[in-house]
């Protein structure tokens, strides 16, 4: 049997095929090991407790349990749900968000296949464009996510140095230079999987380059703002016209649901729920019936603040100081200060 | 902003985009209103309780619990699922297969956009492969999941007509022709939306044609056999190395879980999972969970026999009913037999 142009690249091996393969076989077929890499969650009871009692709550009421198992969603997420997630960040942020400018998605990785071959590969006059990483390293599950070839361009960063074995990623601005064939900016905050945030200067900056050339800047938010918010730094949610901010119930526990949520203009909106219907039809239910009822309250950022940024942030703390403590031993002089150094962490 | 030609293509108005609309509008927006189009399936409270029950005791269970909400499914589903789908196809039917010849997709949309586009569209030469329908009408959700243009072929159908207001689609072998430009057969069993049942010699001589031409044999099993069953004739699954059987756990009453079931040899299981890890990353957790103890037991089918085939019979059979006495008052003469006809149902 012979494979397609499609099926030759998307079937082969890729960097997220590797990565799922070893977190699939590892903590589902061997679940007692201790599991350092990739991006499984970590588990926090008390928020566990919460999603759990939500759905008692909806099995107990027949109308919500059918809605849950025995209606397909509208194409763009269920309109209450939207309706609520909009409401949380216009009264959090100020944004002016109706539920017309959020979709739902089978997980963030859904939803950047359909947005980023939207904006980015052949174009209808026989050109082409690429997603531009303004900072790499970037997260390995874009890598391989374009219909065509060469689909990402990226600019090297500059590193700075900090003390005590720490480094700081920055966006280079004077090498980055975008022309026609750049479709999209891309930045992923905090940076999966360097941990890097970047600056709300930076994020201005990158705004205002993007509206410039008429492209959208995309935030993937899947660790960041205004949740699961696993970043220890200042740092302000960013969200205005030319962003398409892209936000995930993944990593407050619930990767299993496939729940992404994206926020943009009502016309990309529009354009992402045509294309998501004929790739996936409908999204699932649960993801939505469980968060519902904690944007109405508000209670998604309380649970965010409470259990898991701390969970994070005291974890984070504990691996640099085990690291800079064992680091020690393999020092090399710091080029600026010539004191013994050797990069270990990001902040 | 300028949208890529995937853009274009996917964004733009389509058969499946309109009909998601009016279903999504339609039930989730005005509950109470009597619904008689799209396939958002019945309401089967029986059924629903025994998914109820299944997932109560999922929550009373920490582990369980846990592995629903807070961990990556494989990227091919959840092993435990698969193996236990595979020893019930096998039990029931004696195919040959073990876990690694099944693979889970959110909802058969998902998968059928995946696997359609691995077999038809540009192929690595530069030549282009179309997916054919051997009997059309067919399912509306096809029609614009091609990556690229003239992505499906068809064969009119010979129509025969029955006595009592009755006729029947069958394929037309005499003009069913395929090429080097065909890349893959499909058809849907029954034929969504004209309940239409190829009967088991149909399949097999379409099982043939493929072989001969070392392409595959779609069977879109959504509404069929062994399972939701929705089709009222004698018909047999059909299942070997060249068939790739997609199954959904949406018409026993979970279009809102997303989880379709995908039958195949191993090394297109492999490739499809390649590329779903890459499409979607994983697949949600939920529509496994419910369903697994119900293939380990084998309620699956007692459920489908108890429950979901005689409540579609028994409405099936009332709308034929009124449909035949309303089609009197319209009937033309039979073209074979002389007699008032009017085609209304088929078989």
């Amino acid at each position: 049997m012979k494979l397609s142009a499609f099926g030759e690249k998307f079937t082969g091996k890729s960097g997220i095929v590797e990565l799922m393969d070893d977190l699939g076989t590892a903590l589902n077929e061997n679940p007692d090991m201790i599991f350092m890499g990739g991006g499984n969650p970590g588990r926090l009871p008390e928020v566990e407790a919460i999603f759990q009692q939500r759905l008692e709550q909806i099995m107990s009421d027949p109308r919500q349990r059918h809605s849950l198992f025995g209606i397909y969603q509208s194409p763009q997420g269920d309109k209450e749900f939207r309706e609520q997630v909009a409401a949380f960040l216009n009264n959090q942020f100020g944004w002016p968000l109706c539920g017309r400018n959020i979709a739902v998605s089978n997980g963030s990785q859904s939803a950047f296949f359909v947005l980023y071959n939207m904006f980015a590969g052949l174009m209808p006059d026989g050109s082409h464009r690429s997603v531009h990483l303004p900072l790499a390293p970037e997260y390995i599950g874009y890598g391989d996510i374009g219909l065509s070839e060469n689909f990402f361009t990226a600019t090297r960063p500059n590193i700075e140095l900090l003390d005590k074995h720490l480094f700081k990623y920055h966006v280079d601005f004077s090498h980055l230079r975008l022309g026609d064939e750049t479709g999209a900016l891309c930045v992923s905050r905090p940076t999966n999987p360097t941990g890097n945030v970047l600056t709300d200067e930076e994020v201005a900056h990158l705004d205002d380059i993007a509206r410039s050339h008429d492209i959208p800047l995309f935030i993937d938010g899947a660790y960041g703002l205004p949740f699961p918010n696993i970043l220890f730094t200042d740092a302000q949610p960013h969200w205005n016209e030319n962003t398409i901010l892209t936000l995930s119930l993944s990593k407050l526990g619930l990767p299993g649901v496939r729940t992404g949520i994206i926020v943009a203009r009502e016309d990309i909106i529009h354009a992402y729920t045509n294309a998501n219907t004929i790739v996936n039809l409908a999204c699932g239910n649960l993801g939505p019936a469980l968060a519902k009822a904690l944007f109405d309250s508000g209670e998604i950022l309380s649970l965010t603040r409470q259990y898991v940024t701390p969970f994070y942030r005291e974890r984070s703390q504990q691996a640099v100081q085990w690291f800079r403590r064992a680091a020690g031993r393999f020092a090399l002089p710091h080029p600026q200060t010539g004191g013994r150094y050797l990069p270990v962490a990001m902040v």
